[in-house]
């Protein structure tokens, strides 16, 4: 595929990201990228586990977990049965075709290839029409930090612990010695691309990773094409993941209108739930357009009704 | 466990000499080392396997898979399902549980282990009584030499291709450089060993990588303790594996005579088959004593038996 054809470009951490990615590919095919989070990248067990890039992979590949909302449909557990033989950590679930994934991708890239191309090569075998790209092909490694001034390592924070410890505050291992991926760049090269669609990822832990990359944040600014996200944050709470309860450890309001904040000057357009409509006067105030609609995508219908919507909402910029 | 308390050792390949392997243990515990060959390791898909390690190692722990005569019971193959998304050769089964043992190995060699130091954590963790030795910490690969004079590793000929090319010798690639692993080397300087038994494994592909390491096969002449082989050939046929039709291959007779010619004066002592009673005189004539018995091993009592056999042989050369 033509990088230049990528007329849509999403920024998506995992489930929730990945729910609005898998809208947008059933609308754009090949006429989207999708650039993801890889912060909460980990070696385990000495396997390269790239958890919102297999979330992103499973869920337009149609084989994710839906029960689970995360690994793969049909799963089994008994490589896991093995580890516990040799006392290896438990913590983190290992499915046994989900490992397939890890296997092939940790060979690829002990092969020498970059995370990049391995994602390409996994994303063809899954007969994926859009463009998954990790958002760089260094390590970045997130870490929250504690109220006691420690850090912990993401994946030991979120699954591990399970969002339990309270956070003050995050950083990203590696962010300034990493380079956006070579896919990525060219898409922010793109001057025909339609628009840049931040998905209702976790802004702290799935997007902020992505923005800190030297120069992306800048690039999104000064991209002809509008930048428009769709809040996380619906009547207060997160639909999925820990951004409500992060937020709150953050003394930040539980609102849509403390995320456009968050976000700023960054966004050109923000997409919230039709339950925040009272928010939206606020957020225009903050020279963000607005639109509100139903944001919960609990079904396939849904999940497309959004695309649509975000494709609809930016034509408002049309150049 | 201390080295010097170790007073059997055995050498031994897969799965027939796993057999007599399971039987000497039953009868002497932390008394005996199992030297296992390392030839047909080989990485797969990154991970490095050790076929003949393994099936030693999971025969002690009581979970092996007894239909298979490889791998674990109860096994189930659903990673094998996600690697064929990939398009990853297949050809090589990994079982789920098994695939464990392949990832907690590769880890704990990248961290700096060495295969001794890895198989004795993994036979602690299984709770194996006997220490489990692999010949060398250093990578050694046999090879098949076919007749138009080129090589096949040796698992693409054994599993691939499922032993049906013809062979006309075989080569051990790193062998000159390969050192005999701390243990086994400190086995063969124990002077209060009372035997040193050669399993029923395949003398050209599993034993003979064990005696081609520099230094073994002198210090086994040289030993005080008597060297003892159990012929893998039965009544003109290999139990198990590809013996005898290489034997043919090589133009070697198919019999426990051309095993204890093959072997030559390296052996003390030879158990053969009671059907094969009729070669004894001809093997005495090499200046090898001779034992006749059941050497089928059908049941877990038939392996012990075969042990106890093979230990009162030993006490002929008591000093």
């Amino acid at each position: 595929m033509n990088v230049t054809k990528s007329n849509y470009l999403a920024l998506s951490g995992g489930v929730g990201g990945a729910k609005l990615a898998l809208g947008l590919s059933q609308l754009l095919q090949q006429r989207l990228a999708i650039v993801t989070n890889t912060g909460d990248d980990f070696l385990h067990l000495g396997l390269k586990i790239c958890p919102d890039l297999d979330t992103v992979m499973y869920t337009l590949a149609g084989i994710s977990n839906p029960k689970l909302g995360w690994g793969l449909e049909n799963e089994s557990w008994n490589c896991m049965s093995g580890l516990k033989r040799y006392q290896q950590a438990t913590w983190f679930q290992l499915g046994d075709q989900d490992l397939a994934t890890h296997i092939v991708r940790t060979d690829l890239l002990n092969q020498g290839l970059s995370l990049s191309e391995v994602t390409a090569q996994l994303c063809a075998n899954l007969n994926i029409q859009s463009r998954i790209i990790p958002m760089s092909d260094d390590p970045v490694a997130t870490q929250v930090k504690l109220s006691d001034g420690s850090y912990l390592a993401f994946q030991n924070y979120f699954v591990e612990q399970q969002c339990q410890p309270q956070v003050c505050g995050f950083k990203f291992d590696g962010i300034n010695q990493a380079n956006v991926s070579p896919a990525f760049h060219a898409c922010l090269d793109q001057p025909q691309l339609s628009a840049i669609i931040i998905c209702p990822s976790n802004p702290f832990v799935s997007v902020d990773p992505i923005l800190s990359l030297a120069g992306v944040s800048q690039s999104l600014r000064d991209h002809p094409a509008p930048v428009i996200a769709v809040s996380p944050i619906v009547g207060g709470m997160a639909i999925k993941g820990p951004t409500a309860k992060m937020m709150a450890e953050l003394n930040m309001p539980q609102s849509a209108l403390a995320i456009a904040q968050h976000y700023g000057d960054l966004l050109d357009g923000f997409i919230i739930d039709q339950q925040d409509k009272a928010l939206q006067e606020d957020i225009e105030a903050l020279g963000i357009e607005v639109l509100t609609t139903n944001t919960l995508m609990k079904d396939l219908n849904d999940k497309i009704d959004l695309a649509k919507t975000c494709l609809d909402f930016a034509k408002r910029w049309s150049y």
